[in-house]
Order: structure tokens, then sequence, then C-alpha cells
């Protein structure tokens, strides 16, 4: 069954409105190149950002916060112990967790970082691109330059994503052209977005973030993470057409801007999305 | 007695003229979500930032600076002893301390931490939120979204930030919808800023980096606190004229803008302050 | 022998364009400051960041990369370990390696560990201004506000440049009002840029990046040198045009912007560059 963005939809879907209204606190240990950013997304879709890593501290943060995001972005020893604490924390008290593996495949590292958070820790959501989610789902890839093209062409993003999602009974998203959700069974594709984004660093890490501010104030992990991620490729649209014949750094600017003034109404008409 | 910002006061603050004049060199040790604005707002103000944070230089760099800013945001045992070292070296040395407690009352890390610098470093300025300084003057309260009216009502804000001077020896700025400012005897408010300054992170962080820049190049460290933190609730009102309807991402480049353009001038003009 | 920007010039000078074909990856160990505007001015000129430190990944991150940009802005002792290993990494592999010992003279640790890093790796380009170079030189320098007039007037610029490169064999660039590059025989001046720039941080930190890119994708280190810091002080020229009369906050955007649609051609025509 496959169908467009329907009226059933547009009824559930109030995701943002839900943020904005509880003001979630997003618990993130972050790598220290886009916390600025994430911390400023989060803000601007609704929520309350906290940064805290030292595992003196993490389990008391986690407990007060209503989803903690871990992202491996600039991994070391004294922040993963501090993430494998909170989780499981989060874990114990029934608060959501995201996972953004970034990287993973690209190191030994990262590689057991990954397998190890994975082992200890339940997700609610993984979000990354297909050669980080590739390797979560034990398929081979090799995280530089991978995309759909370079794995095995058996292997395609939709499959990868609901695999994954099957495996560690959670939704996936995989981001990238065409980004793909998946809770397992249900398969979504956003067709927004515009490639000048990846002239940036921290979309990805951006809109984990926001995935964790939408999850935790949604009934519905699989609709809180589409709106999430088609918020984010619809500011990327708006963003682009105002700062295309600007440069990189404005596009920047107008991506937090678009995220700041966005709402479940724009994630409706803006948004072009699948469902299979 | 009342007045409001008066002839003598116009003579006395010439206080962003000054740091312009002598460029302070502000050592920092700060957090890692909000440095990067911290450092560019220094600049914009007319300082020179200096960020450095391990135990085998910091005596050296805050020897050499012109003030001290330390900032709990994103605590770690690593920098908590480089602050204390750092302190030790500005107190020894008559350069003046700023104590920015993130957070303060979040955690029992933050806590003690918090009360561990109070002991072992004579701060100048504390600045915080109502939250933060509460915590600090000894009274009960919660860091999460406490404002005035969640305090006790006996606590309010000019009281705390009084009673919080008085204990401490130093001039405190409790920062918020109106600004007050103490140094446990005379109280300045200060009703500028929009409530959308509270949509991008690292505003209190900047501020007290711009305090530090302000006090170490002025006799008057009251005055100097005023005059800072005015500037910045200034610059949150002139970013927000301009970008009211872009959003949060413009808005915070507006106020670096606003903060870079400042002068004693405009914060004379358009400073609404008043003294009790 | 002098001569302005010619036409052997003008057929050499590909060098943005490899870096936007090529799209190297570029390792940075870098201070957590400026962290995220050197990523967002590395995918702006065309490369592709990667931001990693352990000492457990550096090593495998180096190897897949095509440059290693060192930087000891935020130096800490786990990161120093991290550098020496991944630079001997790069040498073994014939990676380029450079480095950007900001602070250098301003610290024993950092005077330590600069040396330590120059006995230990071999680099390809040193990037500092005059103070940090005239330090590696071993000249005396006090870091903090030195500038050309204040070295032994003996010590001019041009003659730091080219000893350094010449004692450690490759390419130094001295950033300034005048930009200095030399090899130890040839010297290129380039007289763009803004005064401006100095109020934004990490303009180094970003040409150092930009320098990394750059560099790895030419077969002419000295020129890779010179193009991108004339591309780096052009884009400065570019935005001050833009936001002078706005501020420093619109004018770190306008930089990045600028780098994000330079090419050799703007190089060529807008470079003051001349030879001796």
């Amino acid at each position: 069954m496959k169908y467009i963005f329907g009226k059933w939809q547009v009824e559930k879907m109030k995701n943002n409105e839900c943020v904005r209204l509880y003001n979630p606190l997003v618990h993130c240990i972050t790598n220290y190149v886009t916390v600025n950013d994430v911390a400023n997304v989060v803000l601007a879709c609704g929520g309350s950002p906290i940064m805290a890593d030292d595992i003196d501290e993490v389990a008391e943060i986690t407990a007060i916060s209503n989803v903690l995001v871990l992202n491996i972005g600039t991994l070391n020893q004294r922040t993963v112990a501090s993430m494998i604490k909170a989780g499981k924390v989060a874990n114990q008290k029934g608060i959501p967790v995201v996972l953004d593996p970034v990287g993973a495949g690209a190191s030994s590292l990262r590689n057991a970082t990954t397998k190890k958070l994975l082992e200890e820790i339940k997700f609610t959501v993984i979000r990354g691109n297909l050669s980080e989610v590739s390797f979560i789902a034990g398929l081979t890839a090799t995280t530089r330059g991978v995309d759909s093209s370079e794995v095995d062409n058996k292997n395609n993003a939709s499959m990868v994503a609901r695999k994954t999602a099957e495996k560690y009974h959670c939704v996936v998203a995989i981001t990238g052209a065409v980004d793909i959700i998946s809770d397992g069974i249900k398969i979504a594709k956003i067709a927004n977005g515009v490639p000048q984004m990846s002239k940036i660093t921290g979309t990805g890490c951006m809109l984990s973030g926001i995935i964790g501010a939408y999850v935790s104030t949604s009934v519905n992990t699989f609709d809180a993470v589409v709106s999430a991620v088609a918020s984010m490729a619809i500011a990327g649209e708006i963003a682009y057409q105002k700062y295309k014949n600007v440069g990189t750094g404005s596009l920047r600017i107008g991506i937090m801007d678009a995220i700041s003034v966005m709402n479940d109404e724009m994630i409706k008409s803006k948004g072009n999305i699948c469902y299979e």
C-alpha cells in the first residue's frame, strides 16, 4: 500500500505544536563540533537543550530530562562511559533515547562504541546516513563517501532502514537525498531538502536533536520522527530559496531561522512524504 | 531613593569606551557549547578573548590577562581543577574574577562545584539567572524552569541579588525579564531586552564574557556591570527589531552585530535603568 | 626579482578548482573554540572535514584522510598525544600536515608542545601570526599584542617566514596586515584583507583548514598556500564591503558565504599578490 500524505495523517501530525507547548528538556551528550547548533536548533523547534557529559552528573540530568540524545561525533573514552550511564537511566525511567552514530564504520573505536551502545542501551530512534545505518545493520559499508549507489545493490536504503528497525525494535531514520523512516513495518519516504545542506556541517546532528524534542512529546514515535525529518528538509528548502545566491554561511542561518518559525501546517503543506 | 539614569551617571559611565580603548585580555574557562559566541562577543565589545583550560597553563594565562571568567556550563573534573588554580592566581594578583554558575541547582556535581569555587575563590562578579543565584544564596530552588514566581514569594530577585552580593562581597547580576544588579547595598534594575533572547543559547554566557571585559577596565565594578548588562539587553532589542519576522538564527547574528557597534551613548540613550 | 601575479601564475593556479573537484578529506585535531567554523569553512572551500581526536582512532582517521591539520588552540594533554600519533601516521603515509601553533610563545605548555610537535612531526605547512612564527623560528617574542613593529627590527616578517621555512623544510605562512608566504627561497606577499577580520575569532584557524584542503590537492605546496591565504583575505574584503555598516556577526557569516562561492578566477582577479 502506498499513499500520499493524507487526511488521516493531517489530523494526527501535530508534533511541532506539542514540542512548542510542552517545551521538553532535551539532554544531549554530543560532539563539540556542532554542539552549539544542536542547542540552538532544539530551542528553535520549541525544546530546551541541556548539554552535560560528566559521568558524575549525567544520571541526574537525564533523570530530569524528557529525552536523551547520544551523538558520537567526537567520540572519546570519557564521554562514552557517560553515554552508557545516561542511557541506562533513561531506559530505567522510560525516557526515550536517540542515537546518532556519527561516522560508524569509519574507525574501530567508532564501530566498537556503536556496538557497545547498542548492546547496553535500548534506543527509541536511530538516525544516520546510509553508511552509518548499514554498519549498524551489519551490512558491509565504508563510511566515507558511501551513498546509495555504493552499497550492495540488494541493500537499498528502505531495506536497510526496515531491517535495522526490526533488529533493534526502534524507529530508524536514514537521511540523504530521499529520507527513509521505518519502524520495522511501515516505511515513510521524504523527498524534501536540497543537496546544498550537505555543505553545512551538523545538519544531521541538528536533526537528531530535533527528533529528540519531537519524540519526547509524541505518543507516536514513527509519526514524530517523520515530522521532525520533514521539518529539517523543508527548512533547508526555505533557506536555500532565500540564500541560494549568497552562500553557505547564510544558508546555515536561514535553516535555523526556518526551524524557529516552523509549524505543523508548513510540514503538512510542504512535506513531500509518501508511505509504503 | 530611586532615580532614573541621570546626569551623574551619564558622566560616569564610559565603560564601553574604556573596553575599546584598553582592549583587555579576557581569560575564559568556559563550556564548549557557547565558547565560540563568547569569544566573538568579547571581541565585539572591544576585548581580546583567550580560551585556555589545561591545568598546566592556566596560571600563566591568567597572570597575563586582565580578567578571568569562569563558566561551569559543561562542567568536568579536568576543568574544575583548572578553574580553581586560575582563580587563585587571579586573586593573588588582584585580577577580577567573574563566575557564571550555569545550572547551579541542577545536579549534585554542579552544586558541589559551585560551593567549592565560592569557598576557594573570591569573585568580583557573579552572574546567573534567579534560580542559579538563589542556589548560591542558599535559598531553595530547582533550576529547571524556575522563574520569579516559582521561588518562595519572600525571595524576590532584588532581595536574592542583594543578599548574595552581601554574603560574597561582590557584585551580583541576576538576569531575566528585568535584570537586577546589586553590590549588597545599591540595586539597579534594567528593563531592556526581549523574551526572544531566551530562544538563543548562550546569551547568559556571552554576557558574562562582556561583564569580564567591562569590569577589567573600570574603577567602578557596579557601574561596569550595569553597563555590560544593559548593553546585552539593548543589543537584543536592536536585533529583535531588525529580525523579528525572520527567525532566531538571524536574531543571534543581529545580537553580535549590535554588540560590535555598541557604545556608551547607546547604552545611555536606550538604557531603561533605575536605581533603588 | 619581483613581479606581480602574472600570466604564468594565472595558468598554474587552479587550486580551488582542484579542491572542489577532489573533495579532500581534511582531518583536523583542533580547538573547541573555532572547530565549527573550521568544519564549515573546509566544506565551503570544497573539502570534507573530519574532526576526531581520541588517541584510539586518530591513526585510522588520518590514514583515510588526504591531509592532517593540527591546531593547538585549546591545548590539553589528551589531544597532544593524539596529535603526535596522527602526525606520525601522516608522515609515514606521505599525507601532508599543517601546523597552526595558536598562542605559541604565550605559555610554557604551548612552547613545549610546539617544540615537541616540531621535533616529532615533519610539517608541510606552518601557519601563524608573526609572534607565533617568531617563537618557532627561535626569535624572542611575546605572543600577546605582538605585531611587526614590536619584534626586533632586524626580524621583519619576510625574514622570519623565510628562516622558519628553511629551518623546517616546509612552507610558512605568516598572516597579518600583509600576509607572507615562504618556502625558504621564494617569498609571496599578499596585500588583501581588512583589519576588521581580527574582530572575529578563528579567521586564522579557518585559514589553516582551508590551507589543508588546498595543499592536499595540489602538486605545488607553495602555490596552494598562496591561493588559500589569498582566498581568505579576499573573502574578508568581500564580506566587509557588504557588511561594514552592520557588524561583526554578519561579517563572519559573510566570510563563510564568500569562501563558499570563491573560485580561482576571483583569486586571480582580486588577489593583490607580489613575489620576491
